[in-house]
């Protein structure tokens, strides 16, 4: 395709994705297609031919987009709000168009420079000090690994370059809250450790956080029994019900055994944007405790601009406070990726897993400078007070309650009617209740909830954040709630 | 930003993008700047207020533009080829306008099943049989980690569903060619294997692709002193000279011992469009020997359409035989995730490390679709001649040695010129002489080749097989080569 065919077919794409956004609050928001519905209506095998742009909009419109659960839809309350604003989405574009490589410093330098910047620009603009440097990953998931890789062999003395984790003598252990995301155990178990060594500690039943008293205890019990404490993962807004983990606490448990302190702020991490809510990681830069104990600032920091600010998936910070941790486990040096001249400057592929790296800081870029950061601060404001005012309309509402306590913009509730002669709904009665109310308004297409398991029990998150998501768009959902619940 | 907003912003994206790949060949190939430049030129700290486009695209041609290397310019023949064909990039862009979120089938069904579908059409194109699946991974490196994970869990019966690694006795070794890619170590330390269980076998010094014999006696002697070989990565088309590691041979020894066979073509994968190159993995679906052996398929096929082929970055294939071996160690199945309904669907998260995972099959689908595969492959054609053309031309040429087989599109060059009382230069004296007329042409801007070491011994690389690098082009670098060479 040439540049002129590419203006051709841009501008149309450019207008058909204007169209799009502009006619989401029509579409249903959950998807009716069926598993297979989609790989039915394509063919078997790959065209022979080219074809022209038109053909493959029409199947865009006819087939792709019918097949999409609609999350950028502003009644989209599921999950965590994956938002892909349209100033980043320019930035992504701007990226694609122009097909850098980063696979060193040479190969891109503004690639690698603008990152430094906006990840810096971040940085501040999270209320974090001048120690923590920052680089882009793809996912939470893929920055909680690599923060376990680099405990691992902070841990292991860097046993990778001898034995490897198989010549250990003494196991090392990881340790993060019951509540902690999937993405925790299952970056442990790939960077080796083992499950019998991954501890999954008790929550308080009220704020659902983590029990540092219980943490403590799993900690001791291991180094007595000859087990070597490695990592501890706290997540600062957990997935259930974006429940706090106490960090200071934490930090101050992990001090005394020199454990790495990781924290997953995957989806609370927007809110550090918000000056009153950098309480969310209080004692991150270490502190010394009363009785004159030092405590180190905590060692790495993952949040996804990618969820609840809004800058388009793939966009995952990950902050450490020294870097050399992950380059001394990750580089590498071959000979052909080697820098002409005498260059000082970072690899970021030492930072990380792949190679090649596209230039996702332009992502960050064109959503800060066009949208303006108060302009986000104040829509992450919007949205924590309409969670807040939905609590208050679940709480006066007869037989439902709000299940956790509302730390940001999700909404945990339950709906507990009364049954036929009166008794209230329990047991597997009102399990298969709360997931059919919730299965009903999300195939009535009007909005989408996610239920999820909290203390073995199913509730139902209404997690506001969607960009263009107002009160009337929550109301919708909780009205839809209602009167599904009713029926159910 | 509001869709309207974005229309016309977007329009000028296009049109910038339009001619910026247009004026491509009028810019310098290799960026001027040096370390800190870039960061030098941007502000320090985040913008307060809302910025527009027009001061965001004067920096994208002021800063950011001029601080990257071209490598969609036609005379960029370094590393190997990263296209970003302008009919991907629209796939790009209507998946960074769709905004679609990937964490379970539910959310976003057509975005799995595109994915399963153009994995397969890739499948047919590069002539595998049916019995292969494929996800899409970011890059390769992530790719062979992946595969290295799925490979140390089988060799360990799984052991990281009890002790993990650590818990070994009889540690498991990796085995590759010493040609194979720095990603390959890096994976397997990342994985734990440690680096004295990885293998780096010797190669045959005329075809710099491993020597069978040499793999032999390397696991036989593991196994002999109680060690366990887990994985071989099989290099098909090295970084270096684009070597071709004997699949078959490999295979049988790995089938003595039931070591998993990764495949790690990532350059060269994009020739198995050719029929006449699919003896690059010629054995891969396994085979009987003549004395009756029975050699199963290989285990996993890595490649990047975002190289040669041209699918924009990140576009990284990865297939198996067994989904359910990587399954079986990455998937996680939290409450929060479930599909309502019964569904049995595919769950790439389980293929993967990342959760969330962006819309790529469309980059594939818009570009197999809007450029056709026969257009891929007679481009593929046409460097595959340039590169015997310029064989030939550099071995016809006084002082100039070709110093590797031509396998694919890479030429490995030397330049030996005669010193001052006419000795032929070499050590110490030619080492210099090659990165002084190699970065002299990086930095005269004319075009783009990479010194990388071959038997210990600098060598230049010119790889040829951007999209729009015509003979002209190729012919360019090569008289600026001649020419630099004389000077240096
Ligand atoms: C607390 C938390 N951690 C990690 C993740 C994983 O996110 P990612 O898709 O970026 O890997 C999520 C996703 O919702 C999350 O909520
Ligand atoms: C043979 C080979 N393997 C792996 C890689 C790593 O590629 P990626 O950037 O996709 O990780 C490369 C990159 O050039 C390569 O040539």
């Amino acid at each position: 395709m040439t540049p002129e065919e590419f203006r051709t077919a841009g501008h149309q794409l450019i207008d058909w994705i204007a169209d799009y956004r502009t006619g989401l609050p029509d579409r249903p928001v959950q998807s009716t297609v069926k598993p297979g519905d989609v790989t039915g209506a394509l063919p078997a095998t790959p065209p022979t031919a080219p074809e022209d742009l038109a053909a493959v909009m029409r199947d865009l419109d006819e087939i792709i987009v019918p097949g999409l659960m609609q999350v950028q839809h502003p009644r989209h309350t599921g999950w965590f709000p994956s938002n892909a604003s349209l100033a980043s989405v320019l930035g992504d574009i701007a990226s694609s168009g122009i097909g850098a490589l980063g696979i060193s410093w040479q190969s891109a330098p503004a690639l690698t420079e603008l990152e430094e910047v906006v990840c810096d620009w971040m940085r501040q603009l999270t209320g974090l000090s001048e120690g923590w440097r920052g680089v882009i990953q793809d996912t939470a998931s893929t920055g909680c690994l690599v923060a376990l890789l680099a405990a691992r062999e902070r841990a292991a003395d860097y046993v990778s370059e001898r034995g490897g984790l198989q010549s250990l003598e003494a196991p090392l252990t990881v340790y993060s809250s019951e509540h902690a995301h999937s993405a925790t155990p299952k970056a442990a178990l790939l960077a080796g450790f083992g499950r019998d060594n991954i501890r999954s500690i008790a929550t308080d039943p009220a704020t659902h956080a983590l029990d540092p008293a219980a943490l403590r205890a799993a900690i001791e019990k291991d180094v007595n029994e000859g087990r070597r404490p490695a990592a501890i993962v706290v997540s600062v807004g957990t997935t259930a019900t974006t429940a706090v983990d106490p960090l200071a606490e934490i930090m101050q448990i992990a001090a005394g055994y020199g454990i790495w302190v990781h924290i997953d702020a995957a989806m609370a991490g927007s809110a550090l944007l918000l000056p009153e809510y950098r309480w969310l990681v209080e004692g991150i830069e270490g502190f010394t405790t009363p009785d004159g104990f030092t405590v180190p600032p905590a060692d790495s920091l993952g949040w996804n601009p990618h969820k609840w600010m809004g800058t388009i998936l793939d966009t995952s910070l990950l902050y450490v406070r020294e870097p050399e941790r992950l380059i001394r486990v990750m580089s590498t040096n071959p000979s052909f990726l080697r820098n002409s001249g005498a260059v000082v400057a970072t690899e970021y592929r030492d930072w990380g897993i792949p190679l090649g790296r596209r230039f996702r800081a332009l992502k960050l870029w064109f959503h800060l400078r066009l949208d303006g950061v108060e302009a986000i601060r104040e829509r992450l404001r919007r949205d924590l007070a309409n969670a807040q005012r939905l609590a208050r309309l679940v709480t006066a509402e007869p037989d439902w309650t709000v299940v956790a306590p509302v730390s940001l913009q999700t909404v945990c509730i339950r709906h507990t009617p009364s049954g036929p002669n009166g008794e209230t709904l329990d047991g597997e009665a009102l399990e298969q209740h709360t997931l059919a109310w919730a299965d009903a308004l999300n195939r009535s297409g009007v909005g989408t909830v996610t239920p999820a398991k909290l203390a073995g029990q199913w509730m139902v998150r209404i997690s506001i954040g969607v960009e263009s998501t107002e009160w009337s768009d929550v109301e919708a959902v909780w009205t839809a709630a209602k009167e599904l619940a009713a029926q159910a």
